[in-house]
């Protein structure tokens, strides 16, 4: 049997791992009998040489096989959730999750924390007075069964492997590998015992994949991979070249969220939140197609039941459910700048990754993972893509601790808005889909 | 300023290094910057997209300064050393060294231990009783002014850099990369405070590179490195598709090295001698041409004066000089099993890989470096290729510690001969020179 050195240079050789090496890769490494400096020799490999289907579905595999895998078969029905590759004002999972649980789907929702110019899930939730997201596995899974959804942070037992890979891969210049990529996200999701998976890919300067081709590649690999390991899959491909919604910060992306279940919300966070519902729904088998899923997202916000099940989550998750009501419970920024166009015409272009590091430099997100953010933060804008503004009109606010934070994102802020005297409409939000074929 | 990632990725993607950035790497990894996991990356990008010279160069100038480098200002003349990228029977150094001082030429020779299946110049100095190789860098800079030559082991002071980057190419399969290996010889050769380096690049089965391209280019990679770091340097590209000499096992190997300078000694290590010695007194500016250095060479071993300084050097080093003129003040192994051919023919091959192998076993090798070496074991040929043998007449002798041991080896002894009844002759010993621009 090769030696872990000789499957270092298989890979390096641009050689196809036999099934089995891989896991004994990755075991090594969980053992201790592989070191982190040979873990990285083969991940610069894997980065260079690339890896198929089928070694990346067993890198996956044995990934999440490092750590426990949620057995969730006493929550009936089929499960699904929503994995988001990351962008700048996408607070879709905390509406999405009620919406699609009020239709009758589960949703076990194992979430991130925001790093970069991205936000995260976790800190959008924990804006929410009270509210806790490291909840014990039998409380999660209590609570997905009671009312069908439940989103807590990831757990020292999912995914080990993962964890100590990614904190390699990001200090070794492998993390922009399709193949890793695909292998950690589908690891950590697959670990939470779902049967069916929707994945938000973006792409855009907001996002991680910057270009449509790249993002398709991924999408493409995530669908292809997660489909031969047996689960239904489909992927959005979703612009990232624009701020999604109108507010950036932890508690204003987490009221927005909750106007859209309220019936309210920015057009192209309540679309994209209906698009991403009815892929669910349909893999949830609860939807015949799309505009059926669509159909009774819609009505679960129309009845307000979405609303009411967020009320209940909040509360199951030791929060307080009154903030579904009202938003003045929230933590609210002691200084609120208002910039104003500089000139008259209109928004052609609003970069969003200027404004998610002027975020994180106002507090909402972090630079390195033990950073605390400050929830009340952020920024709120006032004219979108295709706005028609005034001189002197409101563009943005910024919400900030004190006025020389404000002072000091205010050039930056600016910066990101172009205005021109010649209307630019804003794209298509979903750009593809791809449908995986196990997912029927 | 490229953060050390950023270095990285841009390796991982195929660009070339800036001056500077490949220092940045290895100040980084000795001052705790830069962690192994991080350089093992890197080496495998190196691996993978290569270094060109200007990058070797300054890979290789970064590691010898991470140490001292020997400052051998006080000994008058052009200061030449050789280096042999490892083969089976190798004992060349130990009659080098004494032949090109005796000419005139100094030579401060840093050498390193038998690993895997190929012998090490200390280990073979070592079975001479008494002789330290361990000596303070006073007395080796001492040595060399007085007599001209000194063979020491590699200080912890040389290049520790190299050392740390070697034990992680050693288990990240990133050994067999031409500008690594010319960056780990050259640093380590140039750290001696050496003007002129004379490279003898084995070729073939018992050689590191078994096919003479990838042979040629590590010597033209060497050449073209250290010439462009202003030394004087030539590569003789020589067959180790047989074993060197008679003899493989440290005493024996060595007494078969005094041999030469006692005016016999075999063919081919005696022509390999008087190559090589030629090279270095051209370099050493000695000699006006390689004709004139050989034949100086030859003065050198038939006056005797080669001899006297090899006595000289064994005292200096605290051996017992006597072993020059009594090979029986070497150890011998209780046991000599002598093996005989097994049909009558020509010997029209001898496997040097096997043979290193069954050395390593009789215990005259090492596996790990930390294992002691037996000087007594070890092989005698009494056939070389092209040699006509009956049925019955001897072909080798193994010197084992005891019979079992010699048992354990017998058959891959055996196994490295092939007799045929057509006649092969031995192919030329020396395939290619290069030389340097710098070597005049």
């Amino acid at each position: 049997m090769a030696t872990l050195v000789e499957l270092i240079a298989k890979k390096r050789d641009g050689a196809t791992h036999e099934p089995g090496e891989i896991r004994r890769l990755i075991e090594g490494l969980v053992a201790g009998e592989l070191a982190d400096y040979q873990m990285s020799a083969w991940l610069m490999a894997a980065f260079l040489r690339g890896l198929d289907t089928r070694e990346t579905l067993e890198l996956t595999d044995a990934m999440l096989e490092s750590g426990s895998v949620l057995d969730l078969g006493d929550v009936p029905g089929v499960k699904v959730d929503k994995h988001s590759t990351g962008g700048v004002g996408d607070k879709v999972s905390i509406c999405l999750a009620p919406i699609v649980a009020a239709c009758g789907v589960p949703v076990p929702m194992v979430s991130g924390r925001g790093l970069g110019h991205t936000g995260g899930t976790l800190d959008k939730l924990e804006a929410i007075p009270g509210f806790r997201v490291d909840l014990t596995i039998d409380d999660f899974r209590r609570i997905v069964r009671e009312l069908g959804t439940c989103l807590i942070g990831q757990t020292r037992e999912i995914a080990p492997a993962d964890k100590r890979i990614y904190a390699l891969r990001d200090v070794t210049a492998t993390v922009e590998s399709i193949p890793l990529i695909t292998a950690s996200i589908l690891s950590k999701k697959l670990a939470e015992g779902i049967d069916a998976l929707v994945l938000d890919v973006k792409v855009g300067r907001g996002a991680f994949m910057k270009d449509l081709e790249r993002a398709r590649a991924l999408a493409r690999s995530l669908v292809d991979v997660a489909s031969r390991g047996g689960k239904g899959v489909t992927a959005l491909l979703t612009d990232m070249d624009h701020p999604l919604g109108l507010t950036i910060g932890n508690a204003l992306e987490t009221i927005e969220a909750i106007e859209v279940l309220r019936g309210g919300g920015p057009s192209d966070l309540v679309e994209l939140t209906l698009e991403l519902a009815a892929e669910m729904l349909v893999l949830g088998k609860v939807a015949t197609d799309a505009a059926d899923g669509r159909a009774r997202a819609q009505q679960a916000i129309a009845s307000g039941s979405a609303a009411e099940l967020l009320r209940k989550l909040i509360a199951a998750q030791h929060g307080n459910p009154r903030v579904v009501d009202d938003p003045t419970l929230f933590a609210r920024a002691p200084v609120i700048l208002d910039l104003s166009a500089q000139r008259s015409g209109f928004v052609v272009d609003i970069d969003p990754l200027a404004l998610g590091l002027a975020g994180v430099e106002l507090g909402a997100g972090r630079t390195r993972a033990e950073q605390a953010v400050d929830p009340a933060v952020g920024l709120v804008l006032r004219a979108t893509k295709g706005s028609r503004v005034s001189a002197g009109q409101p563009l943005i606010e910024i919400h900030a601790r004190d006025q020389a934070a404000a002072a000091r994102v205010t050039e930056r802020v600016l910066g990101a808005f172009r205005i021109d005297d010649d209307a630019a409409a804003r794209g298509p939000l979903v750009l593809e889909a791809l449908r995986g074929s196990a997912a029927g």
